[in-house]
C-alpha cells in the first residue's frame, strides 16, 4: 500500500527537446516547496501563473519557470497540487525533478495522481479509466467516447441499474427475517420483472464491450482477396489520402502490412493479407494460413475483387468468416471495365452480369449474402470517396447502444457485469424454484457489489494496483 | 518575411503520450478564441489557470482542458498568448491545434514564439539565443551559462565596449568636418588608448568561444593509449558509475565508441579509440588513422598507460598533440603493480622509476612535460574519483573568463566580434597613419554596428531567419 500522505513529483510531459515540459508534484508539502524553491515573499496564490527563478537546494538557479500552485481540494488531485513549467529540456526537468525529490518528495508510481483524485473521491473508477482512455484515444469517436465516460455516462447507466436493484431489494428484505413467510405471489411478479429489466439492462451494457474494444484498439479492418485484385493499391490509397494522421506502428507482422489511419470519427488498422489462391502452391498456403489467423480477429472485411476477372473462386475457410454485417465488397479497377452505355454519356458502370456473378461467389454456406458493394479504381481514385462512407457506415452499426452517449465498456467492467448478470439470473432461478427468501436476497447484492466494483465503490487493493499501473507515470 | 500580426499556434511540448500536453498561440485573436473555445462567460482573466471544456468550432467536445492567458505585453512574447494544457494525448493535441487552425491562427514557424519576444523587444537577440542554449543545455555548466546569457551576461559586456567606443568616436567627431584639421596629439593619445582597450575586451570575449564550443557540443575526451592499456574499461567504469545519466548517441563513427556523460558540472563526449602500436600491421594502420581523426577534434586527453608495462612507445605523430594543458596520464592497472614498502602497510604505489620512465615517454618534441598524473584500476575502482577531479580540474581551466559569470560565445557572436576587432584594427592603423579622420571613424562605426548585432540592434531579416529557423517549433 502506496502512502497517500507522501509528496509525489513526476515529469508531466513526454521526455524531449521543445519550448516547455512540466514536473508536477502532490501533497502536503507542495505550499513549502513552491515558497523555498521559488523564494517568493508570500504563500503561493492558487491558480496563478507565476513567473519565477526555481533554484535548486544548493541555491543554483536552475531555469526561469511559471509556477501554479493549486490549493486543496480545488484541484486535479484533491490534494495541493505544483505545476512547474520549464523550459522544454529533459536535462532541466530532470534537474528540477531531482531537486523535488531532495526536498522530499517521491516519485510517483504509475497512475498515482489520478489514484489520489479517485481516493480523494474526485472522480469514480470509471472515470479514472476515462482520463486513461482520453489519453490513449486515437480516434474523434473513441474521444467523445471518453469524454462522456469522464463526465459520467457509464456511472449514470449504473446508478439507473443499481437504484432498481436496491428497489427490489427492499421489497424482499422485509420477509428475510421471517423465513417461513413465502413472498407474495404479486411481490414475486413485481421483483421478477424487476429483476428481468436488470438483466437487459445488463446484457445492454455487455454489449458495448467489443465496440469499446473498437474504440480503444481501432478496427481491425482486414484487406482480403486473389493475388492482383488490387489489395495492396487500396491500402496505399486509403492510407496516402490521409498519410499525415497516418503512423506507421513498429511490431507490424513481418508478412503483413498494418497501418493505423482515421476515416471519419473512426480509426482502422488497416491489414493489407496475401492473396488468397483457391489452389495454392505449398508456400502460398503458409501466406494463407497467416491471413486466417489475420482474419479470426478481424472486425470488418474489405473483400477486394478484380472487376475485369468476373468469377472469383475464393476459399470456403474465409468465404465462412464473412458476413453482412463484418463484410464491404470492394469491385477494383472499374476503370478497366468496358463503359456500358456509353453512347448515352452515362459513366462507367459495372454490367449487371458480373455483378450477378460476383453476388452468387460471396454466398457462403450460412446463405450470408453480401450486398454492401463499392466500385473503385485504385488508379483513377474514383469510388474511394463512396468507399470511405461505406466503411463509416459500416462501423456505426459496431455500435451497440443507442442515443448521443456513446458506452463502450472495457474488459475490466465486462468483467464485473458478467458476474453481475450471473447474480441475476441465479436469483431468478432462486425466483422461480420458490426458494429462501435469503438466497434471493444474496444474489442480488452480490449483482449490487459488480455494479458497485465498476465505478470502485467496492475496495479492491489489488484491482486498485493493477488498475493504475496500467497508467503513465505523471498521470 | 512573416508577418507579426498573425496569431500563431503550435504544440508546445514533445510529442508522445503523457500526462499532460500544452498548445499555444500569441497574438491578437488569442483572447476571442479563449472566449469561444472555452465558452468563457467574461474575458479571460490573464494568468489564471482556468478548467474548462474546450470545444472545437462545431461545438463537439475536444477535451477538458487547463487554459491560461497572458495579456500583452506580459507575457513571452509581448503579445497575448493563450496557453491550453490539455491530456497528454498527441491526437487531442492535434485536434486543438487544427482548431486554432481553423479559427484562423497560423502554424508558427520555428523559433517563431521568441523571435517575437525579440521583435517586441522583449528580449536581445543573445537573450534568444541564450533561450535555445538553455533548451539544449545537458550540463550544469551550460545551464548556468545560459542562464547568465539570458539574463544579459553578454550584453552587458557588449554595452561596456559599446559605451567606451561612443566615447571615442565622439571625441573624434568633431573633428571630420574640418577635414583639413589633423587630431591633437592629446586627443590622438586617448583614442589609441580606448582603442587598444576595446581591442583587448574583444580579444577576451572571443577567447572564450571555445569554452563556448565546450558547453554547447560537451567536451571531447579521447582515450588513447597502448592496446590492452585498459582504454575501454576506463571507459566502461566512467560511464557505468553514471549510466543513469548516460545517453548512447546514434550515429558515432563504427570504429569508436562515444558515450555522453556528465562528470561535475561538465558534459563529456568520452571516445574510445584503437589502440596505439608503435609498429603496427597494415591494418592497424587504417584503425590508427582514425585515432589520428578523433585525435585532432579533441579537447582533452586521457592517455591511459599500463603501470605494469614501464615504456610505453607511443607514436610521435600523437605525442605532438599533447600538451599539459589538454592532456591528463592515466596509470591504470595500478593493482597489478607489486606494493612498494608493503612491510610498513603503505598502501600500493607506483615505484619512482616507473613514473620518471613516463613523464619521459610523453614529453614530446616541443618539450611538453605531461605531469598531470592519476592513478587508477579499473578493475578495483581506485583511482577513480581522483580521476574524475582531475578532468574537471581540466575542464576548469579551459574557461578563458574569471569570475562569477560565464561568458560562451557562439559562432555567430565570434563572427560579428571578429569583425569589430578587423575594424580596431585597421583604426589603429589609420591612427598611426595619420590618416584621415573619416577613415577612422568609419572603423569605429563598423566595429560598432558589430557589437550591435550581437544583441540584434543592427537588423539583419536573412540573419534573424536563419537564427530562428534553428529553434524548435513552439518555442
Amino acid at each position: 500500500m502506496i502512502s497517500n500522505r507522501d509528496t509525489i513529483a513526476a515529469l508531466a510531459t513526454p521526455l524531449g527537446t521543445s519550448a516547455i515540459a512540466i514536473v508536477r508534484a502532490s501533497g502536503p508539502d507542495c505550499a513549502a516547496i513552491a515558497r523555498d524553491a521559488l523564494e517568493l515573499p508570500h504563500p503561493p496564490l492558487p491558480r496563478v501563473a507565476t513567473h519565477a527563478d526555481y533554484r535548486d537546494r544548493s541555491g543554483a538557479l536552475l531555469d526561469d519557470v511559471v509556477a501554479i500552485y493549486y490549493a486543496a481540494p480545488n484541484s486535479y488531485t484533491g490534494d495541493d497540487i505544483l505545476e512547474i513549467s520549464c523550459h522544454g529540456n529533459p536535462f532541466i526537468a530532470q534537474k528540477i525533478l531531482e531537486d523535488l525529490l531532495a526536498r522530499g518528495c517521491r516519485p510517483a508510481e504509475a497512475g498515482e495522481f489520478t489514484r489520489r483524485a479517485f481516493a480523494n473521491g474526485r472522480i469514480d473508477l470509471s472515470q479514472a479509466e476515462a482520463v486513461m482512455d482520453l489519453i490513449h484515444a486515437r480516434s474523434e469517436r473513441a474521444l467523445t467516447a471518453a469524454n462522456q465516460q469522464l463526465r459520467g455516462s457509464l456511472e449514470r447507466h449504473l446508478d439507473t441499474l443499481t437504484e432498481n436493484l436496491l428497489s427490489a431489494l427492499a421489497r424482499i428484505e422485509a420477509y428475510i427475517d421471517f423465513p417461513d413467510e413465502d413472498l407474495p405471489a404479486e411481490d414475486r411478479a413485481i421483483v421478477r420483472r424487476g429483476i428481468e429489466e436488470l438483466s437487459k439492462g445488463t446484457a445492454r451494457l455487455l454489449a458495448t464491450q467489443h465496440y469499446g474494444e473498437l474504440l480503444r484498439e481501432g478496427i481491425r479492418t482486414v484487406i482480403i482477396g486473389e493475388p492482383n485484385a488490387g489489395k495492396s493499391s487500396l491500402l496505399n490509397r486509403l492510407v496516402g489520402q490521409e498519410r499525415a494522421l497516418v503512423s506507421a506502428e513498429p511490431g507490424t507482422t513481418r508478412d503483413f502490412i498494418e497501418e493505423r489511419l482515421h476515416i471519419g470519427p473512426h480509426c482502422l488498422r488497416l491489414i493489407d493479407t496475401a492473396g488468397l489462391n483457391p489452389s495454392p502452391a505449398p508456400l502460398e498456403k503458409l501466406g494463407m494460413q497467416k491471413t486466417l489467423e489475420r482474419a479470426a480477429e478481424a472486425d470488418l472485411f474489405l473483400l477486394v475483387l478484380d472487376a475485369t476477372r468476373p468469377h472469383p473462386n475464393l476459399p470456403p475457410e474465409i468465404l465462412e468468416k464473412l458476413s453482412q454485417e463484418n463484410a464491404l465488397i470492394v469491385l477494383n479497377k472499374i476503370d478497366l471495365v468496358p463503359v456500358a452505355g456509353a453512347a448515352t454519356g452515362n459513366s462507367k458502370s459495372l454490367n449487371s452480369k458480373s455483378q450477378t456473378n460476383l453476388k452468387f461467389q460471396i454466398s457462403n454456406s450460412k446463405n450470408n449474402n453480401i450486398t454492401h458493394f463499392c466500385e473503385t479504381s485504385c488508379v483513377t481514385g474514383e469510388g474511394l470517396d463512396a468507399l470511405e462512407k461505406a466503411i463509416i457506415d459500416r462501423a456505426e452499426t459496431f455500435r451497440r447502444d443507442q442515443g448521443d452517449e456513446i458506452i463502450a465498456i472495457n474488459a475490466r467492467h465486462a468483467d464485473a457485469l458478467s458476474r453481475a448478470q450471473t447474480s441475476l439470473v441465479s436469483a431468478l432461478a432462486h425466483l422461480d424454484a420458490n426458494g429462501p427468501v435469503e438466497l434471493l436476497a444474496a444474489d442480488l447484492r452480490a449483482a449490487l457489489d459488480a455494479y458497485g466494483e465498476i465505478g470502485g465503490r467496492i475496495d479492491n487493493e489489488r484491482m486498485l494496483d493493477h488498475l493504475f499501473a496500467t497508467f503513465c507515470i505523471g498521470k
